[in-house]
């Protein structure tokens, strides 16, 4: 099953007081071409679908035709999380109605990562779906102490039992840090970007996918 | 088919700053439970959703919950116009998708008023959609002056083609008035809710059934 992961569309974003709305419905309609054109079958989308929690009526309206075009148009599957800049209740308006039509969206975690089982030819695929949190999201969960992120995500993936013989793969909208097993051996790096936030990538070692935010590395700070 | 006529829900309006969500949220309960008693099968809300242009994150669950609630849960067919107090673009998220499951929702007018039809064993049902309209969303379709809601009317309608032998039912958010077809002689009245948006009741006149807004009168003013 072909796949695109996209992430951080962040519909409705203004730079220096300009809106972006009409370079975004452009870059759409060039994402719905290729997935046309590469008979793509799942859209995978990461988080930070909207800049604002509350999105301007144009951005709803973007995004309205986006998820029309891949859903009715297209006819593909739509897996969405949200992201930091997401309103959980306004982004998960219509959600269990949308499933009838292949279009998933999930906007809370509730003590177990909500799992898509999909089938194919090569056997099950399994799309984990993991909504931005903060540590006081899960901690109602767990009878443990949770000072960080990372705390966070050390129990909630305990909490998980990955079939490793099926593929997986889970959506995410973190700070993943590639620090290996001794995250102590980056502290540079944890600075940088705001240290607390980050999440070591071997809780995720047991996905054979981790669809996540996008972001590249400067050598001073983080940019989408 | 039995139908229960909504409208005027106001989703998250607040009285003195107090919210009426709690109040609301029961009240919706209330209705669920009297479209299950009743085996009610079309549920018509003709507008004002929503208090707001831009709805509380809290008034888009409780919308959410109380229509999938409706669809998914009692299996009911639900016809939702926009009122003057709804975000066209907010209320038309999604709803191409939502057809699939008998939820439709009508935002614009386009030229011809959006006819969805049923059928029952009594033969045709044609449900008419208006949402919520000012004179200068419809003088495009129309090459006449229209300086009245009730000049908007009168051409909206006479652009339909009526089939009488069908039952017929119209959603709509607009002042009706009753003044018969010399409206001049109701100036009292036309004084007191504002003139200029009235429209005359005799445009309906083809229909079974006209599912408005609500109002009462009172000597004075209009209430909702």
């Amino acid at each position: 099953m072909k796949f695109m992961h996209l992430a951080d569309l962040h519909i409705g974003k203004t730079i220096l007081e300009q809106s972006l709305i009409e370079d975004q419905e452009y870059m759409l309609n060039q994402i719905l071409k290729i997935i046309e054109e590469e008979k793509v079958e799942i859209v995978l989308i990461a988080g930070d679908i909207y800049d604002r929690i509350v999105p301007s009526s144009e951005s709803v309206e973007l995004l309205d035709s986006f998820l029309n075009n891949l859903i009715k148009g297209l006819k593909v599957k739509v897996f969405i999380i949200s992201g930091n800049h997401d309103s959980k209740e306004r982004l998960n308006f219509g959600s269990k109605i949308f499933e009838n039509d292949g279009l998933y969206i999930q906007t809370t975690y509730d003590g177990k990562i909500r799992k898509v089982q999909l089938e194919d030819e090569f056997g099950k695929l399994n799309i984990y779906m993991m909504p931005f949190v903060k540590p006081v999201d899960v901690k109602q969960y767990f009878k443990k102490e949770i000072k960080s992120y990372d705390d966070a995500f050390k129990y909630i993936m305990e909490n998980e039992n990955i079939n490793q013989k099926e593929r997986n793969i889970i959506l995410a909208h973190q700070f993943i840090t590639n620090c290996g097993i001794e995250p102590e051996q980056c502290e540079s790096e944890t600075l940088i970007i705001g240290g607390t936030e980050n999440i070591d990538v071997s809780y995720f070692d047991k996905f054979d996918y981790v669809a996540l935010r996008t972001y590249t590395w400067t050598s001073k700070n983080w940019k989408r």
